[in-house]
């Protein structure tokens, strides 16, 4: 099979017919061809050409035999998952995460390497270059034809604090000669929950990212919101105490002042400095003085380190009931070290979003973690380069 | 020409090609027949097809000659914009406001019908089908044929409030036997927006209206966000400080308890009950403590309601900059009583905004008044029927 044929997948995929094919396969299959062209409306003789290319393409498999409806039991297609490779990327701010997984999502291998401070924009390139040929070449043997890379970046970089979005899509596309699909990690994220996680099927959501940051991917009316210039999503900049204290963005009472990591180790410090008493005092000005010994602390009842959780959890609450206004989302999706930091943030959260949204039913939103894992934000880079692959009319339109 | 013909011109829309080339003709027009066949791709034998039976239904009008580039002078085509009308209306909280207008949008007549207090939802009905049939009557002489008419609602009402939006556009439906568009009057306001006004041509904005209420009618990717449940858009219940006064929905701190005009009054009358010094004080209690008495008040120094209007824009700027961060829109297109409050509000909010979104750029996001004018709400309604005219698959998809 020539290498060019990878990239050609994507181009030939540019036929409205074919792609829709692909994509019925992969939900329906397997499935049979006159199936198939009840399905797309399409004309038999259509699909079973259509059908052919892809096996050709090595893109589906004939499986099982079908159900007889009167005469030879029809022949059922399927997509062949393990055939081929994508690789998910996500280029943090403190590692470059790489995943490699079949067509199904499957992970295969994975890498971390970590990101040094002062790292100058090529040597984080060629980092992001480093891991991807890592996770390609992991055991040694080769494996199946890479069919493309999706990136998810943790900020939108310029060239002074990195490489450009448009220098790390060419370089990839250059070095590993496969289409790359690139985006903000919390778009990424929420690509990652619409096409394998809770967001599945579900037209209006929201997945909000808490850790060092406190981002919004949205999607509404089945698309990513991404903004005029591309920088949508800044939940943390909301303001939800209006006298409330400065945020490193230049702006007062940002959610993220209070509801990030860094938020929240900053109002314990200055807690401690006034002189409350505390299990943390031990930690005080050092690099311990973290979530997890926030969290070890509030089990053993800390005063402290409790209402530091709740208190959290409570203005998170109202910056998730200001979306529900706002956006009237049928799903809030919820990852990152601070929501998932247990029962007391998680409980106290939950009670401020109910109290914060009374005139709006239980039932129009539902607030949820997410289950994708510890690889969820590589999964969300798999999805853009999957949903390229087999929706691309839906990402062009 | 039967009376069913209305009706159907919606049906024929059906066609893609023919909704096509009507909106061509509405957006290029005057313009010949070849150059619509480019334009669409369509064959010239299609177009001149299709262009027939819209010279049939009178929806098209052949007008002057165009330049010849060769041959004859090829006629131009060009929306018959006078020979039907449509009718946007307005059901608000205490009027009924109906315009007629022709395809272009060029208002023919007004009536405004008050709602008295009370009222049933059965006569809330009837009194907004008695101002459609006054506006379509009302110089005694028969109007060209109407089309349809659009719906912008002040709230989603249930049976127990109001009559229910499906009610309503059924009973018009059989009441004018023609199409109805319904949606809530913000949204509707968003759409007229983007059909007439500043969000012509722009794929990320947000129409933002304060009065009794705040509330946000938002575009995004080109499309009208409802939400889930359809309650998208409730701005005022943004809360902006967590530790702030209580919101007549339950919540505490929310944008409408400051910046609405209830908001607003509330505010004053507290003040002067502290025993504040202020020229409002002889208003005290009355219903002439109201807008315009503050912002005579201002103009005369009274400290008082100078600070009431700064502040008021102050914590609406904190709002939009809510909205920037989050969304990301090019524009943001205020209307209403409180944003056109004068230069004092309006400095202050500019100022906030700007200080609230110091790591944008301004050119990233324009803050502009609307420039609708006193119907603004029912051209809305008009541009939810223009709309499902025109672009009929634009609203389907």
């Amino acid at each position: 099979m020539p290498n060019s044929m990878h990239t050609g997948s994507f181009q030939w995929m540019k036929s409205v017919n074919k792609s829709t094919i692909l994509n019925v396969i992969r939900l329906q299959g397997p499935i049979a061809r006159a199936e198939i062209a009840k399905v797309t409306r399409l004309t038999p003789p259509t699909v079973t050409n259509i059908v052919a290319e892809l096996l050709y393409e090595n893109m589906v498999l004939e499986s099982d035999l079908g159900k007889s409806t009167g005469g030879r039991k029809p022949i059922l297609l399927k997509i062949n998952a393990s055939a081929f490779q994508v690789v998910g990327v996500h280029a943090g701010e403190k590692q470059v995460r790489v995943i490699s997984a079949n067509l199904n999502g499957k992970i295969g291998k994975n890498v971390q390497l970590p990101i040094r401070e002062g790292i100058s924009s090529v040597q984080y390139l060629c980092l992001i270059k480093e891991a991807v040929r890592q996770v390609l070449k992991r055991d040694e043997k080769k494996g199946p034809p890479l069919l493309g890379i999706g990136v998810g970046v943790f900020g939108w970089m310029d060239e002074k604090c990195g490489p450009s979005l448009s220098s790390i899509s060419h370089e990839l596309e250059q070095t590993f000669g496969v289409p790359v699909e690139i985006e903000s990690d919390i778009r990424a994220l929420a690509m990652g929950e619409s096409w394998f996680g809770q967001g599945k099927g579900v037209s209006d959501f929201i997945c909000v990212h808490t850790g060092c940051h406190v981002k919004a991917g949205l999607i509404m009316n089945d698309r990513l919101i991404q903004g005029h210039s591309l920088i949508a999503g800044a939940l943390g900049h909301m303001v939800v105490d209006v006298k409330g204290p400065s945020c490193r963005c230049g702006n007062h009472g940002c959610l993220e002042a209070f509801a990030s990591t860094p938020g929240m180790m900053a109002h314990i410090q200055e807690r401690l400095e006034k002189g409350e008493d505390s299990l943390l005092l031990r930690y005080r000005d050092t690099q311990r003085l973290n979530l997890p010994s926030v969290l070890k602390a509030a089990e053993l009842g800390d005063r402290l380190s409790l209402d530091i959780l709740s208190g959290t959890g409570r203005l998170l609450g109202v910056g998730l009931a200001n979306l529900v206004h706002l956006l009237n989302p049928s799903k809030i999706i919820l990852s990152g070290d601070v929501v998932t930091a247990g029962p007391v943030l998680w409980s106290s959260l939950r009670k401020e979003v109910e109290r914060r949204t009374q005139g709006i039913s239980k039932n129009d939103v539902q607030i949820v973690l997410s289950e994708l894992g510890v690889h969820a934000r590589e999964m969300g880079s798999l999805a853009l380069i999957l949903k390229r692959l087999f929706e691309p009319h839906a990402v062009d339109s």
